[in-house]
């Protein structure tokens, strides 16, 4: 096992009629800025349940936040909040809303132009202090410091870290699965499972802990995703959906192992190019990776096919083989297509990406090995 | 899954070196109060790197803290506290320096006779800033809010929790281990195992992360204990049980699901009444009372011996008698003992604990269900 730190404050109310706490999580003598994203949470009774919550305290809305939160938007709602002299900012959404709300929270005790902290992540160390109601399980943003940011402009998207992003506290309300869009359901368990792939589809280091906790996320996800494709309204699967996401990605399942997350990286170009959903993105990239990573990833994606898929028949490079066919076939069961041509990608893109990791001198993986020109290996792996 | 509410903010820094981090971890204007047991740390080198490593602070010390702390002890470092002005307390040790601290700590910012708060459990609210760096791997007090604190003029044992007793960071560097007498290994895993199964085998109430979880580091800590009391030298497994033992207790595997304790209670007075290791009444303890209580525990026991011990042959009752069976005999196979009469503890003992939860009026158990004389039966199938 590696050398760790670990530390998350976040506080995490979960449950069903939970988000009617919010007027004793939130203090009552702030002025909070609410953000938002499309208006789902109008139509789903959300945004409802959190106006009457916060009856009694100075509220401001902010709407409109886009799926992949966008740089201008964001600077509109950090000038609309200086304005009103906002001190505690609530997210009301998903992975964007609340990505983009870090952004905003650090954007307002930043000096410079906010641009700098995302362009070359720097730690910024300081932000008004946030909170969410979740409304969609995927990006785990609700539990930890990261957020992702794009600036169509520049067809960019880029993360930043900090430490005061933590939400102080996030609501989780397995409800609101009940009225998602089979594609968000989709996309939120294809990223969840990848996260979970990214911290455990690595090399062996000997946690067996972290190991089995890694496994019992993706059993978790293999068992109920076809469930809630059928029907969204059972609550536990709900239930178990939204704790699977927030414990992918806050660390707990990260301590003292090696991470690869090259999908991520690579995946955020398609977005960046094509405006693909992050988990789309992920479906595509990551059989690439694991196919042509295999040799590298060969002891966990033995364990990952006997552990997680019970395969018990078959030479050792019989099993992997299988386990990485189940893996895409688990995507597009739930009706994700995970071929670039699906999406008219070609060459002039693989090209294109592998060109920005070479300008920025990147090396992907666990191993640090994985070069441009290996990027463009995997891509065409998945054409 | 039930609803929850979770919050862990100790920061955990993990492996080999890592004490020489206090001087950068303890703030440099405090005046330190260094807390331990019998002086093994002088023996195994940690109180020379936590010395060096607080070379440029304010240090006090305070030894000879007790296993099963004793209240009379804390209350002459409560004293001292007070006498040298000190605002940081250092635990170094097993869990009952630390949780002798975390009483210290509370007494410090107490009002009242610090016997209410551990009489009568109640929310204190505020302590002293704490932090650890451990010796033992076991009670998991390292990540949590619970203390445990014995008063041998009254023959009692109590608890309380305090969230202002959180550490504010535990140091936990698995080499601690090389050193420690198997016993204090028998008795660690055990304790981590048994807190695992207060938390797991209780009913079924649809909370999949979490059983894999739970299921997880019991798997863990039977593969490993027989190793670890053969070899206690190498790291990963050491890192491993280490590892575990703080998993176990620190609210991960606790979110949204039942839980039992019904083993601590009774265990907690065979301590009181007669001395006995922590870890040895649960070992005595626990089979009893999966025995008396396994209708009640009929799924989840099924599910245990399935999963944890894999056992597929045989009828439920087959499968549920042989899990209970592997169980006591994992406790036997590290050394302890596990019946009363192996200790001279017979029914006069058995009577005044019965006569304890009458007098209390308690019931215990997930389900509130185990009565006084149900506490006899459970006892008397241990004698």
């Amino acid at each position: 096992m590696n050398n760790f730190i670990f530390q998350n404050p976040t506080k995490l109310v979960f449950g069903k009629g939970q988000i009617a706490r919010l007027s004793e999580l939130v203090p009552s003598d702030k002025k909070i800025m609410i953000t938002y994203g499309g208006g789902s949470i109008f139509k789903n009774g959300i945004y409802d349940q959190v106006k009457a919550a916060l009856k009694n305290h100075t509220v401001y809305e902010f709407g409109g936040i886009e799926p992949n939160p966008e740089y201008e938007t964001l600077m509109k709602c950090v000038a609309e909040c200086k304005e009103k002299e906002i001190d505690f900012l609530l997210a009301v959404g998903g992975g964007s809303v609340i990505d983009g709300t870090k952004f905003i929270a650090t954007a307002l005790t930043w000096e410079g132009d906010p641009w700098e902290f995302l362009r070359q992540p720097i730690p910024t160390g300081n932000a008004l202090p946030l909170a969410a109601v979740l409304t969609i399980p995927a990006t785990g943003s609700e539990m930890n410091n990261g957020s992702v940011v794009s600036r169509r402009e520049f067809k960019e998207k880029l993360f930043f870290f900090n430490d005061a992003c933590y939400p102080k506290f996030s609501i989780l309300d397995p409800t609101a699965i009940y009225s998602l869009p089979k594609k968000q359901i989709a996309n939120g368990v294809i990223d969840t499972y990848i996260h979970v792939m990214e911290q455990y589809l690595t090399y062996d280091n000997n946690a067996s802990v972290q190991d089995y906790w890694a496994e019992g996320i993706l059993k978790t996800l293999l068992d109920i995703a076809p469930k809630l494709m059928k029907d969204q309204h059972d609550y536990d699967n709900c239930a178990n959906f939204m704790y699977s996401a927030t414990m992918a990605l806050n660390g707990f399942i990260a301590m003292g192992v090696a991470t690869d997350w090259a999908t991520h990286m690579i995946g955020q170009e398609l977005t960046a190019l094509h405006g693909l959903d992050h988990g789309v993105t992920l479906a595509i990239v990551y059989p690439g990776v694991i196919s042509v990573m295999h040799e590298d990833k060969r002891n966990k994606l033995l364990q990952y096919a006997e552990r997680v898929f019970n395969i018990c028949d078959g030479t050792d490079d019989e099993k992997i083989n299988k386990a990485i066919s189940l893996t895409a076939e688990f995507f597009t069961s739930l009706g994700v297509k995970i071929r670039l041509s699906d999406y008219n990608i070609g060459d002039d893109t693989i090209e294109e990406i592998v060109r920005r990791f070479d300008e920025r001198n990147f090396v992907l993986g666990e191993n640090g090995n994985i070069t441009p020109s290996m990027i463009r290996e995997i891509l065409q792996h998945v054409k």
